[in-house]
C-alpha cells in the first residue's frame, strides 16, 4: 500500500528549518536545565520556549518548530529519519486508532499481528509491486555475530507477507470476505529529507486486507473505508478533504483503483494526499493464486477481489499545517489530551493558606464537575512560573481552552474561559460549567472545521482557462480543471507548469514556486460543466476530449 | 526488560511435534481444498481437524496442534521463530491492551512510540544491561542496494532508546513522576526452538519506563503494577499466580529488584514467569546522566528512581496450556471473541422454506437479547457439515458456551446449552436468557478460575526435607523451601536436583524428567515457620540459615 510523502519540497529551505528548530530547542532545554529551576520572570522563558518563526513567512520551518515545542514531537538524535511520538500525539492517535477501529469492528473487519519481516523469496513473486519499495527497503543481514543464510527485509507494507496465508486460508466461497487489520509501523528507508508525520523512515498506520468474491462487494467495501478516513479528518480532527479517484498515473502500483481523501493547506496552498482505500482487483489474487470455486458455476474457480486500505500518523502532521498559527499548535477538542487547562490567578505570598485552600477545593470542584460532563482537564499549579509564561505555554500546545479563575471569579461564582482557536474571552457561571463548557468545546470544534473548509473551498477553483493556472497556483489555489484522464497528457501538464527554477538574481524567498502541479484526484462530487467527449482537455496541446474534471495542485 | 521463555524443552520432543502439527494442518487444507467444499459426514473431517494428540500424553505436541488447529496463530513458513496471530489470539491481546490501558491511564502513565532501531552508540553506554541481548539482536546494515554507514538494530527492549530522553527531559524534580508505556513489538533472535508465545523471535508487548524521585515512590508503583499483571492472569485469563520477588540470581540483569508474578503448568508440573515489575534502582539514571535538583537540599543533585515493566502475548500461551484439553482450546469468557455459538438443529431438506424462515428468526432474535446484555455471539448456519462436525469445531475452537436450538427448543420455549468447560448440559428458558446467559458465562469464568487455583495450590507444596524434593518435582510439584537465598546456593540447587540424562535403555517417554530446579520467586506471602536466621537452609550442602520460604521448581 502506498503512503505519499512530500515529494518535491526545497530540500535546503527544509534542511535549515529542521537545523533552526533544533537548534532553538537544544538551547531552551539546555538553558532551563542549567538555571536547574525554569527561569521565572516569563520574558527570557517565553523568548526561548516560544515559536520564532512566523507561519506565513517560513512555512518548513514553522512547522518543525510547533512539532518539536509543543512536545508533540521528539527528533530521534541518534539515527536521521526517525521521530519519537510523545504522549500529546500519541492520544491523537489512540483516539484515532479507537474510533476507526470501533467501525471497522461493526464492518466485520477482524484484528491480526503478521511478522515484521519479509523473506527475499515472497519478494520475488511480487516483483512489480515490490519494485517500488526496492530502495527503501531495511535489510537484516546479521543476528547476533552471525550472518544470516537469507537476508530479510523489515515490511514496508504487508501484501507479501500476508497474501500467502490467504491463499492458504480462503479454501471456498464460504471463507469470503475474508476481512483482516493490523495496526504496526513500517519502515522505508526514505532517502529523501524527512519531516515529521508527512515523511518519516518508520511510521505508526494501520493496513486493512480484505478478499471479496466479487469485484461490486470490493468496490462498496474500499468506498466505506474511504468514508470513515474522510471522516477521521472531518469529525475528529476537524480538516476537511475531498472523495475522489486517483489517476492512472497516480494510483497505487499494482492495484486496479485507487480511492483517496484529498486535504489542502492553505499557507502554501499545496494539497496532500490524505489517505488510500485500494481496490487492487485480481492482480495480486492472480500472483498469489488465490481462488475459490465459482458459486454460479461449480467446477470453475475464480481469483478473489481484493482491497487494501490504510491511515498513518501523517493526518496528525495534515491537523498541525491546517489549525496551528503562530502561537504554535491549535487542537479540535475532540483530539485533545487535556480540552481545558485551569490557570489559577492571583494566589501568591498574600494569600492565606485558607484562602489558597478554598480556591484550590473550588477549582478541583469544578474540574470534577467537567470529569462528569466527560471533558478533560488539568490545573497547572507549577509555582515559579508567571501567568503570562502559562498561557503562552498552554496555547503552545495548543488546549483548546483556557480556563482563568481568580478570587474574582470566584466571588461573582464565573469562571473566565479564553478560545485558543479564536482568542475570544467569556465568562460561565460555575452552575453552569457541567453543560457549557462540552458545547462550548463542540462549537469549537465545529468552528475550526467550518473556518478550514471555508478555506478550502475558495481555495478550490474551477478553471477553463489555461491561462489562468498558473496565476491560481501561484495564489495558493488547487485547480479542477476539465482533464482527458490520459497519464502523458498529464505528465506533459506537469512539465507546463514546471518554472525553470533559474532566477539567479532573485532571493531565495522570493523566488516563484517552481513545482509543477500533479492530478490530486477526480472528485467523486463533480460540478456541471465537462460535458464527456465534447469539452476539451485543458491542455493547450492535447487534442483529446475532457472526462472529468480533474482536481489537480502542488502539493506534498 | 526481560521476558523470559522456556529454556529446556526437550528440543527433539518439540522438533517433532511442531513438525506431525505442520503437516496434520497442511494434510487438513490440502484435503479440503482439493473436495473444493470441506467434508460432508463428519467422520473424515473430523479425524483431520481435531487434535491427534493427548494433553496427558505428549504436551509439547498437544500444545502445538491446538494453538495452530484452533487458528489462535499460524507459523510463518517464510522465516523460522515466527508467527501469525490470527483473530482468536489478536482478541484476547485487544482485550488485555484495553483492561490494563485504562488502569495504567488512570494511574497517570502516558502513551508513546519510540523508534523501531538502536544505534550501536547508544548500545556502548549501557554495555553490562545490553551483554544478555547482544546474542539476539537483529542488525540492519542494509537500505535498499546501499550498506548504512553504521548498522542499527532493531530493539529487544527499550531501554537505551529511551533513557537518554529522559536525561534531556527531565529537568527538575517538577518533571517528576514521568511515567511513559509504549505497545509495540520487539525482535530477538533466539537461536533455541522456538514455541507460540512462549518464545518467539518477534513479540508483543508493552513496556512501561518511569522515574521517581524517591525508591519508596518507583517502590510503590511497580508493586501497582505487578497488582495489574495479576489481574491480567486472574481477572481475564482465569490463571492463578502467585506475587513475589525475584531471588538475586533471577532479578533483571542491571536493575534493582525484579518483582513477578508466577503462573503453573498442571501438566508438567513447571513454574513458568508470568510478568515483571522491575524497581531498576538508580542504575540506569547513573549510566544515562538522569538527574534532578534534590528538593530538600537545594543545589546538590539526585539520580531518579526508575521503574521498567513488561507484559507480553505470552499470557495466551500460559492460558491456552493451563485450560485446554484434548477437545483443544477452552477458552474463560471474559476474552473469547464468541462467547456463545448457537447451532441451529433440525434443518434439513424437507423443512419447509416457511419453518426454516420462523427458526432462523427466532435464533437472531435470542442473539439480538443476548447482544443487549453484552454476550458475544455467532450462529454457524454453514451447510454442508453435519451438528457433530461443527461441535466438534467450535470445541476446538473453546467457545465458552454452544447454544444447540432445534425445534422441539422451539416449542418449548428454551435454549439447550453445553458448557465448555465442563461438558454440564441445561437449558433455559428463552424469557430469560438475558440474564442466565450472561451468569452462566460468569459461572464458567469462576468455575474456571477455581479449578485452575486448586491445581496450583495443591501442587505448591511446603517442604522441609531435602530428600522429598526430587519426589514432589517429579508428581508435577512447585516448591516452597527455607532457603538462604545465596546465589551459589542457588545454582548448587539446581545442579542437586538435575539427573544425569544418561538412561540409554530407557524409552525417551518413559525417562524421569532431568531438568533441575530453579527459584521462580520469593511469595509475597510467607507461610509460618521459618524463622529468618534461625531456621537451616534446605540445601544440605549449605550451612547458612534460611531467611525466607521461596518457591523452587522445574520451569520453562
Amino acid at each position: 500500500m502506498s503512503e505519499e510523502a512530500p515529494k518535491e519540497q526545497s530540500k535546503s529551505a527544509l534542511k535549515k528549518a529542521e537545523k533552526a528548530a533544533k537548534m532553538a530547542a537544544d538551547k531552551a532545554a539546555k538553558a532551563a536545565k542549567q538555571a536547574a529551576l525554569p527561569v521565572v520572570g516569563g520574558k527570557k522563558a517565553e523568548e526561548i520556549m516560544g515559536i520564532t518563526v512566523s507561519k506565513a513567512e517560513n512555512f518548513p520551518a514553522w512547522y518543525q518548530e510547533v512539532v518539536l515545542k509543543s512536545e508533540m514531537v521528539e527528533y530521534y538524535q541518534e539515527i536521521s529519519g526517525f521521530f519519537v511520538l510523545r504522549p500529546l500525539s500519541m492520544h491523537i492517535w489512540s483516539t484515532i486508532r479507537k474510533w476507526f477501529q470501533q467501525h471497522i469492528e461493526e464492518m466485520g473487519v477482524e484484528e491480526t499481528s503478521f511478522p515484521i519481516f519479509l523473506s527475499a523469496k515472497s519478494l520475488e513473486k511480487e516483483k512489480d509491486h515490490v519494485e517500488g519499495f526496492a530502495p527503501e527497503l531495511a535489510w537484516v543481514t546479521k543476528a547476533g555475530d552471525k550472518d544470516l543464510e537469507v537476508p530479510v527485509a523489515i515490511r514496508p507494507t504487508s501484501e507479501a507477507v500476508m497474501y500467502p496465508y490467504y491463499s492458504k486460508w480462503i479454501r471456498s466461497h464460504r471463507d469470503l470476505p475474508l476481512r483482516l487489520n493490523q495496526w504496526n509501523s513500517v519502515v522505508r528507508w526514505e532517502a529523501k529529507q524527512t519531516t515529521p508525520f508527512l515523511r518519516t523512515r518508520e511510521f505508526l498506520w494501520q493496513e486493512g486486507h480484505t478478499a471479496h468474491l466479487t469485484e461490486e462487494l470490493a468496490g462498496e467495501e474500499a468506498l466505506q473505508i474511504l468514508e470513515l478516513y474522510a471522516g477521521v479528518y472531518e469529525q475528529l480532527l476537524a480538516v476537511p478533504v475531498v472523495r475522489g479517484r486517483k489517476t492512472e498515473n497516480e494510483k497505487f502500483a499494482g492495484g486496479y483503483y485507487t480511492t483517496t481523501v484529498e486535504g489542502y493547506i492553505p499557507s502554501n496552498g499545496r494539497g496532500i494526499q490524505g489517505a488510500t482505500s485500494h481496490c487492487l482487483g485480481q492482480n495480486f489474487s492472480k500472483m498469489f493464486d488465490i481462488t475459490v470455486e465459482d458459486p454460479a458455476n461449480k467446477g470453475s474457480h475464480l481469483h478473489v477481489w481484493q482491497n487494501s486500505w490504510g491511515l498513518s500518523t501523517r493526518v496528525i502532521g495534515v491537523m498541525v499545517m491546517v489549525h496551528g498559527d503562530d502561537k504554535g499548535l491549535v487542537l479540535p477538542p475532540r483530539i485533545a489530551k487535556i480540552q481545558a487547562i485551569f490557570i489559577p490567578i492571583g494566589i501568591n505570598k498574600n494569600t492565606t493558606p485558607e484562602a489558597k485552600k478554598k480556591h484550590e477545593d473550588t477549582i478541583e470542584d469544578i474540574r470534577a464537575t467537567l470529569k462528569k460532563a466527560g471533558v478533560r482537564t488539568d490545573a497547572d499549579w507549577r509555582e515559579g512560573y508567571t501567568i503570562g509564561w502559562k498561557f503562552n505555554d498552554w496555547e503552545l500546545k495548543g488546549v483548546p481552552l483556557r480556563i482563568e479563575f481568580g478570587f474574582k471569579d470566584a466571588e461573582k461564582e464565573v469562571i473566565s474561559f479564553a478560545r485558543r482557536d479564536t482568542g475570544e474571552k467569556g465568562t460561565i457561571p460555575i452552575s453552569e460549567v457541567g453543560t457549557k463548557v462540552p458545547e462550548l468545546l463542540e462549537t469549537i470544534q465545529n468552528d475550526m472545521y467550518t473556518k478550514a473548509e471555508a478555506a478550502f473551498r475558495e481555495h478550490r477553483i474551477q478553471i477553463t482557462k489555461w491561462e489562468e493556472v498558473l496565476p491560481a497556483l501561484d495564489n495558493k489555489n488547487v485547480v479542477l480543471i476539465p482533464f482527458c484522464l490520459d497519464g502523458k497528457c498529464e505528465d506533459r501538464i506537469k512539465a507546463l507548469t514546471t518554472r525553470e527554477d533559474n532566477q539567479p538574481d532573485v532571493p531565495e524567498n522570493q523566488k516563484a514556486p517552481a513545482m509543477g502541479m500533479k492530478s490530486l484526484c477526480i472528485p467523486f462530487e463533480q460540478p456541471e460543466g465537462v460535458v464527456a467527449g465534447e469539452t476539451e482537455c485543458l491542455n493547450p496541446e492535447c487534442e483529446r476530449k475532457a472526462q472529468k474534471w480533474v482536481m489537480f495542485g502542488r502539493s506534498y
